[in-house]
């Protein structure tokens, strides 16, 4: 078998075998095809893309790279959650906690912060004392003592995913649906669960800006994941606007424990109950109604709060930051307010841009290596549809010595758009793809 | 610039500037540009293509990457002919010595055996003193003296192309329109030439299989002489069979030197008669009709045999090769009849394999360091539309002791195809692009 060959059979629009995937993604892994190979194979991709076949052997021998987690131990049908990444998105800080509170287990890997997106596990550690590193028999046995754990992703889970990805990162061949379909896949399928809940955004905060985009990389996932014989729904998101209105590390926790508290922004709190519904659905709780029915109440009576104060307990955090999160949280109490210069309508929001001025506020990192400032970041004050008058106030910077305010500031005014014409609404939920 | 977003721009079907072009080639050159990074550009040209304008500044920038030939010395038009690549092609043999008799100056680099085709330069070397490689000033000298001189390619002619051209062969990226078009051309920009008389073989055994890809390339090339202000003409010429009846070294200088003396295949003459009127046409020294006079002409008076000779002699070769080539060049007396297994009519002759055959002979080269033995090959004794009974000789294999007879026979058995029907005739010029 030849590089060559395989190149040329994609190019010409011809079907894969699972021996000529390994040979490509393991010979990549392991230095034998070289990088200028691989890269010309992932521009084919990008132009004859591959089918649900291809994709799911694409998904697994990248899962096969590296260590699988073997989730059996833990009794009951475990189900994963996975988001592709928004502006304001702490879901997992509150569906966790509610389908946990539910009998079903949360053994989760999360990720960090990347590009304008925050990172589950940045905003977990904003929690004092809280670690995202815990070793394997820690983390099962929380998840057997309380039914849930998160923690960041290990240094060996998809090698190959990070190996290929950086090339596609520098060749323009990160934006190919079964690529970016079976990336994020094979991390869920290495992460050993029985099924996904996949939220797929949609929108300005997006990396898929369409409901079209949006829809076929959620079809490509729930494709690989039944392939593979998982459990799996896709539910499409709104993301013109940031998730709930808190941007940032500690805000976004501390909005968390107020949805938690039955006291969150509408459009968020539903989401989470939807996402917690279908996680509870496909571990065979009920039907979905019944589920949905189940996790409304767990908010309502308090018990999701008290999973995820217990939850923030055996990962070492401060369990006080239940009832005092704004004393035990780092917060800064430099506000600057950012008004509106005309009046109107709120039409459209910029929400990368949104998540782009926190990370200037010092909310997210640059590179790799720079630190985050967790008391740093935006709240929403105004949405889209509302109308505005010049000198109201739209959004806070909350700031520190590190924060660029003035690019930041340059960013929200780009941001927002205004018109005398009341916009049509779109609600949070957009679809479902089974 | 970012050679990210050049990739970008051309996978989305962008037309790329003169600046990012330059970026990409000479960044690659330089070794600024990684691999990794145009070999995906590379694909995304395969899939998106380049426009005219886009291929002639690939040209000029690739061209301006080495040395760069200037003729403007000698006097009058210069004229370069160039073949895309065939089994069986000695034309520059013959088309050079009838131009130079014409007083069109022919200041030539040829190159050498590639793949299944054969080389000029192997060719003439065959000659017991031929000296390919000249210094400039013997160079100039024999071109204003005696009108022609033929070398081999300048170490430093284009090393753009012999950079990039490795990649593609080893990323699928050989055999797109722009990039063939620009890798030729920039080696003939890069000669010096005031036109081009281009012959672009089609068939079996040219790269080119069908007439519509050969027209393309065609196009492609005159489009790139003409916005470098070239004259340029593509005559489209059938490779369905090989060209004339001999391939192999000394045998094709042998049948070049009966072609020159009005004796050689039909197919073979009226071609070079054909090139060799456009070429004198270009350089203004008549009409097309006229220039294909005098080139009749110079066959019938000899004088065309004659500059052969003054050629072969002015670059250190024996002239007596005109009068006794058998006994000059390096021949073998042991020769194998490829004998009809079957009666009927030559339906198809895989030419490809024709010349493949001739390699495993010894006439070709496997590796760069293999060397050539001059005195093997094939002569076709009957070809297309022929009609055979079992039993007859169909072709005649030369052989040394280097020659893998098994092997050849084998490719020689799987070339020809036969059919109760007698097949279309096809002539040897298929078509004209100006």
């Amino acid at each position: 078998m030849r590089a060559y060959d395989i190149i040329l059979k994609k190019r010409n629009g011809g079907k894969l075998t699972k021996e000529e995937i390994e040979f490509m993604v393991n010979g990549y892994v392991k230095g034998e095809v070289p990088d200028y190979q691989m890269s010309a194979f992932l521009m084919a991709i990008y132009f004859r893309h591959m089918d649900t076949e291809e994709r799911a052997i694409l998904t697994e021998v990248m899962a096969n790279s590296g260590d699988r987690v073997d989730l059996s131990s833990i009794p009951g049908i475990k189900i994963d959650k996975h988001s592709t990444g928004g502006v304001g998105d702490k879901t997992t800080l509150v569906v966790g906690p509610i389908v946990a509170s539910l009998g079903v287990a949360v053994a989760k890997m999360s990720g960090r912060a990347l590009g304008h997106t925050g990172g589950t596990i940045d905003k977990l550690e904003s929690i004092p004392g809280f670690r995202t590193t815990l070793s394997e028999d820690e983390f099962f046995e929380n998840v057997r003592k309380i039914g849930i754990a998160v923690v960041g992703q290990t240094a060996n889970l998809v090698p190959a995913d990070k190996k290929i990805y950086a090339l596609r990162d520098a060749t323009a061949t990160v934006d190919e649906v079964s690529l970016i379909a079976s990336s994020i896949m094979s991390k869920k399928l290495a992460g050993g669960a029985d099924g996904y809940v996949l939220d797929v955004k949609v929108g300005s905060g997006a990396f898929m800006k369409t409901l079209e985009q949006a829809t076929e990389l959620a079809e490509a996932m729930v494709g690989i994941a039944k392939v593979h014989g998982k459990k799996a729904v896709a539910v499409l998101t709104n993301m013109d606007v940031p998730l709930g209105n808190m941007v940032g590390n500690s805000l976004e926790v501390l909005e968390a424990i107020e949805t938690l508290k039955g006291r969150g922004p509408e459009d968020f709190t539903q989401l989470c109950l939807n996402l917690a519904a279908w996680m509870c659905h496909l571990a065979e709780k009920g039907t979905f109604e019944e589920c949905l029915k189940m996790a409304e109440e767990s908010l309502k009576n308090g018990k999701a709060l008290e999973k995820f104060r217990e939850f923030v307990k055996y990962q070492g955090g401060n369990p006080e930051v239940v009832d005092r999160p704004e004393e035990i949280l780092p917060m800064t109490d430099k506000i600057i307010e950012f008004q509106a210069q005309e009046d109107g309508y709120i039409t459209a929001i910029d929400t990368e841009k949104i998540g782009i001025a926190s990370n200037y506020l010092g909310a997210g990192r640059k590179t790799k290596e720079d630190s985050i400032d967790y008391s740093v970041g935006i709240e929403i004050v105004k949405k889209l549809g509302d109308y505005i008058k010049e000198g109201d106030i739209l959004a806070k910077m909350y700031v520190s010595e590190v924060s660029d305010v003035e690019t930041a500031t340059k960013l929200l005014a780009e941001s927002y758009q205004f018109s005398a014409e009341r916009p049509e609404s779109k609600p949070i939920i957009l679809g479902t793809v089974k």
